[in-house]
């Protein structure tokens, strides 16, 4: 019953993709989720082409069912790791944060299938126009980067789904089965969840991090960094000093200098919450007081709920 | 199949209550949702203890269903507001803004059901300590004054769910039957809507405010003002001001003075969308080139929406 086009499309049982994020979505997770029946993403917005190569290598030997990669478009490097793509013939790329007609041409030409990450309808007919096979429509709650429009996943989803006739798939702030669901009822067929992947324990991220995340009341992610590229952050040191700064009235010149560069691999791959740049979505949480459980328990539990919450509608 | 404790509790048709805004939910905007089969509120938030008592009086005159007042309890005059409400025999109020403790006890002493409007779970809580009738729990999305957290309708309402076992009402962002079963979905059992109401014939708002707030993309509203109460602006130029002021630094002082006295009069009531305050949801988008519809054609509309979101999950 949780079949759809997003499931046909890149062929797997359920359709949960879990999204590449920075640090956390290394080879291990991408193979965990795509073994469990989802599909895995392999970030590749952290690595250098040829870390990017080992991850890819890595997961083709843990893994017979289809994984991709997450290429954020804006980062150096993204034609070289598009090479390694073709070359490791990874069967599905998801781009983002950048335009959906850079690659999509010459990935298809290559048997891959493209989704591309959108955070407005606008974008949403770009990808249309682009030919890519999906959209991914993140909303607001998403951790790290984020739209500019601060649309919600309530509000973007039926947007998207207006908006074009792709497969589409929800993101942003869906922690649960129930979730799923009420994604599908907005119009998604497919969900990408980042959060609740990057805290589990195949994901690269630091045990300090995960821990952290999982202790999170409502609030303690904000959205940030409006005069740059809009930011989910924890709270924290850093969050801190950015948040400070902007109280005071700090141009865009004066937080990239407080932002220095390489603070999400000290908060997150590091594990140095007090100083590091922490991201992660808005519905954090909502799993306080969690372990950090293998990816298999995670999906079997979405699996669940979500079949729950189908039963429970179903009697009402 | 829309019955739940909600419409049990008030004693309505559908599980739809429209939330009680300034300037917008007047005698006629209450009665009209009333009639149609859902919940009417009228918002004391623009009024003085005397005009509400001439709208309670029109309102009963205008329809024999139940309705009810929406009461912000740090306005000024909320004291003597209730004692209209009691005199005048108004069967619900809704509190927001203020302590669910503070007038619970005294309404159900007169026989008047009580809920209480939060933005967070830990208040959700508190509500059911206070012994309130049922709780909304209204998101991120809302228009006009807004949590501290941010947490949006997609995290908020299965936390509010988890946090007590009341009647829970969904609010923020929901614009259409689909979102009212998505919210069923996460675990409301009723749903409150602000911008679909705010928009209809009935409205009290001028006509130049509808028109405006119907022409809306995404991304034409955002949470401003965080120093002082956040709230929910429309970009013009009252929202402008404060965005540049809030950009260079500005103090909670500093943004007072800007925001003066009376603005969403101006805005709202008074039309003025170039200078007055303008107040409306982040899914004003979804209806964007909508007619000002009456009220029972809104409510017609998200009752079918919503029966055929059922059916179209029940085919899956």
């Amino acid at each position: 019953m949780m079949k759809s086009r997003v499931t046909n499309l890149f062929g797997m049982e359920y359709p949960i993709i879990a999204g590449g994020m920075v640090w956390c979505s290394g080879w291990r997770l991408a193979a965990a989720v795509s073994n469990a029946g989802g599909l895995g993403l392999i970030g590749a917005g952290s690595m250098t082409p040829q870390v990017l190569q080992e991850h890819i290598v890595k997961c083709k030997a843990a893994t017979s069912k289809p994984f991709g990669v997450n290429v954020p478009l804006m980062k150096p490097g993204s034609a070289e790791m598009m090479e390694v793509i073709a070359q490791e013939r990874v069967p599905v790329v998801f781009t983002s944060a950048g335009s959906p007609k850079k690659w999509t041409a010459w990935l298809h030409e290559r048997g891959i299938k493209v989704a591309h990450v959108v955070a407005s309808s606008a974008f949403a007919r770009k990808c249309e126009d682009a030919g890519v096979d999906a959209v991914v429509a993140e909303g607001f709650e998403a951790g790290g980067h984020n739209g500019k429009e601060e649309t919600t996943t309530m509000c973007l989803i039926p947007a998207a789904r207006r908006a074009t006739s792709l497969p589409l798939i929800a993101a942003g702030g869906i922690m649960s089965g129930d979730a799923i669901l009420a994604a599908q009822v907005l119009g998604a067929e497919g969900v990408q969840l980042g959060t609740i992947f990057a805290l589990t324990q195949e994901s690269g991220a630091h045990e300090a991090f995960k821990r952290r995340c999982l202790d999170l009341n409502e609030g303690d992610t904000r959205l940030l960094l409006r005069k740059l590229s809009p930011t989910r952050l924890v709270k924290g040191g850093f969050y801190d000093a950015i948040e400070q700064a902007e109280n005071r009235g700090a141009t865009g010149e004066e937080l990239l200098e407080i932002i220095g560069t390489g603070m999400t691999r000290v908060g997150i791959f590091d594990g140095d919450i007090a100083n590091g740049e922490l991201e992660i979505g808005q519905g954090a949480s909502l799993l306080k007081g969690r372990d950090i459980e293998p990816v298999a328990v995670v999906m079997q539990r979405l699996v669940d709920e979500y079949r729950a919450a189908r039963r429970a509608l179903d009697a009402l």
